[in-house]
């Protein structure tokens, strides 16, 4: 995916980076990303957007025509404009791999590279990580609640922006989910598409059921029904009426979608419409704002509904659209460093997170510690990149899928629920602990 | 700004213009785009992303590679390719200006097009206009509440992917920010740049005064420091105590930056310890998780504050992190077009929307009717694009928000609260429903 170029930073960044140049601080710095504290809506995290972080390293250089801009800005001396025009990414990444499930205070990524560099690289960086896995993490609730159902990403319209868009299809299907509508998405990222009708073209016709016929007629294939644009249950009466015309052609109607009124209901009256008709093998779907919460009463209440269109709920995470995260300098020069801010202090030097699991193979409790320290279980963070260089290829977006699967799987079945309740148990080693009781400011 | 190209879209366009070429429906279409409800911590909306709009409608074509494709995706027949190749947008766009204050049930913008191409540009349009609007809306809302004070966007890391960074740094100094931190909004959009130094650049140094004057050194002009890395009042007095050595290099200390802790005591503390040490000229910022709420009650606690670094809230619009807004088929062939979903029924046909004031030039109440209708008012939407042609040249930005300011200014005072109260009175014309009343489904 092309890259939006490398002014998509934060004035500071550069402001920065000329004084460490003026001042000799470009020893090696350590950065790690990590999330203060979980949404009380949110029981885990699901980690999503290393692979574009990592082609946003690999591709990171300033433009002639970028560093023309910043030239004629007066802003900066012909220092820092040398060192940016020159610059690569020369720095190591640790990451959990994507699809990781991971909790608050886990660094989730960590940065090794000249102070500048690791700085610059900051804000894109949060931006890519940040919306993927706040997707994600959102859309695997949605995955919890309704188990074995079709879910489709309808979103794009209302994600923030197209980039949001097309990330709200990666990351969902990451989690999870069957596909998205987004055309690009599949492109970009090989994701199954879906897609149906809209209203306006029912409202287009003179007759819903001369519409209905017309789209048949041109889109035979995974043939879909919009059938809520005045009438559903009328409408639903109409298809079966229908359907004698469409098996002349040929024609299989693989589904109906309700996008408004009351779904549990419409649902089921839709299902005895079509059943009677002899439409048994024609699924429901609904959409309409739908969210998890929402998913899992419909299905707990009987309703007869094969998959699911979610749209602004998922791609805005709309009740939680921003996670608190951060990436922090944890060294510098071979030193451990630690921010005192109230509220915002932070667990100095490089650091691991460790896993232990049940003998049936579930998530009971994670440790994080000093990167060289051994505790027991299962380590998460793991080199992808040296000097600039991916050390594995590109994992494929669906392993990534099916990796999110097996973690999902592993999930204590307390987690899994959609209410909030005590947090999942996150230690800290002792040999953290002592690290940051020693690591004073300036020491 | 370059356009991500128009595979952004949903597929069930593509399916629908697909059938609409086969059975010939490429008549007239009249599409609309409004919000059908405001947020319950929304008092009015502000309109933004025209722009945006006009050069999507202007770059629209499908290049070579998306026809390639869209052909071995097996999706698609000739017809449909052959159409796309060659497609301009050739229709009308009526608007209201960027920075136009509106409200529920008000079309916005009306597109009047050939059917496909108005269908077809649906997904994007919405995109763009959803985002931009739900972003100026939330930072009016911070602007009403710090009269007079500097507002800065600080929010790309948070943002949901790089274009909503870009998209709410525009929308944002649309309503009236001074500026923001993005480095790319800057070039793109000529929107001032802010920025400071962030605490790992503190972190880095042995000691924070030595890294307050090492930035000093570098980044003389507009010099702020930030001094919470650590203990904010006891950095507050080692910028006074470095005050004579910037002194006696010509450097003067614009402000501090305070982000995190008790900012409205922090701020009264430090105030005292800068006015103390003779730095009554310099100013004092903070950041740090603000919302507009806590813009208003630190300054009603008389916090000497001169400026707000704002994030999260604003660019995912936390409160309300999206609109119930629409883009809906009014009229086909001529003839007005209604949908009846249940809570999603529309007025019919092509629309107007006529603002009255008070004698002093507040508004007092808007009436929604037929476009041919001869409300009292001022009309608020106006032809904007023509033959898919602009009537009149790219707005500048800067004029837009002086037009949004203007639009600010007759608020009426009630609206101006943040806090929930009653809505402003918006009429249905007689004319407009007696069209719906007529508007039967199909007639």
């Amino acid at each position: 995916m092309e890259q939006p170029g490398n002014l998509l930073t934060d004035l500071y960044q550069l402001n920065m980076i000329e004084a460490y140049l003026d001042h000799g601080q470009t020893g090696t710095a350590v950065f790690e990303f990590f999330v203060r504290d979980l949404p009380p809506v949110r029981r885990f995290l699901l980690a999503a957007g290393l692979q574009q972080v990592l082609e946003f390293l690999e591709a990171f250089r300033f433009s002639p025509d970028e560093i023309g801009w910043l030239a004629q800005s007066g802003r900066f001396g012909a220092r820092l404009l040398d060192y940016l025009a020159g610059l690569r990414f020369s720095g190591e990444v640790h990451a959990m791999p994507e699809g990781s499930v991971f909790f608050a205070d886990e660094p989730v990524l960590r940065i090794t590279a000249p102070l500048p560099e690791a700085q610059l690289i900051e804000t894109r960086l949060i931006n890519i990580l940040h919306f993927q896995t706040l997707i994600a993490s959102k859309a695997a609730r949605m995955v919890l609640a309704a188990p074995g159902k079709q879910l489709v990403d309808f979103g794009l319209r209302r994600a923030h922006g197209g980039e949001a868009g097309l990330f709200a299809a990666r990351a969902s299907y990451l989690a999870g989910f069957s596909g998205t509508a987004t055309v690009l998405a599949g492109k970009l990222f090989g994701i199954p598409l879906f897609g149906t009708m809209a209203h306006s073209f029912v409202q287009a016709f003179d007759d819903e059921a001369e519409a209905l016929l017309a789209f048949a007629q041109s889109r035979p294939d995974h043939l879909v029904f919009l059938i809520d644009t005045y009438d559903t249950i009328a409408a639903a009466h109409k298809v079966v009426a229908l359907n004698a015309e469409l098996a002349a052609r040929g024609i299989r109607l693989a589904g109906v979608r309700i996008d408004s009124g009351d779904l549990v209901h419409l649902a089921g009256e839709v299902r005895r419409i079509l059943d009677g008709g002899g439409l048994n093998a024609t699924q429901i779907f609904v959409s309409g704002g739908l969210d998890e919460e929402q998913l899992a009463s419909m299905l707990a209440a009987g309703a007869p509904i094969d998959g699911f269109g979610i749209g602004t709920a998922l791609v805005t995470s709309f009740d939680a659209p921003a996670l608190d995260c951060a990436y922090k300098l944890q060294e510098y020069a071979g030193k451990p460093r630690r921010k005192l801010s109230p509220g915002k202090a932070t667990w100095p030097g490089r650091k691991q997170v460790s896993r232990n699991f049940t003998p049936d193979g579930r998530m009971a409790g994670d440790i994080v510690s000093t990167a060289d320290d051994t505790p027991p279980g299962e380590a998460l963070l793991r080199p992808v990149m040296s000097g600039g260089k991916r050390l594995i290829p590109p994992v494929p977006l669906h392993d990534s899928r099916a990796f999110a699967a097996a973690q999902l799987a592993k999930l204590p079945d307390d987690l899994r629920s959609l209410a909030p309740g005590a947090p999942y148990d996150v230690q800290i080693a002792d040999k953290l602990k002592q690290l940051a009781d020693f690591t004073q400011k300036g020491s």
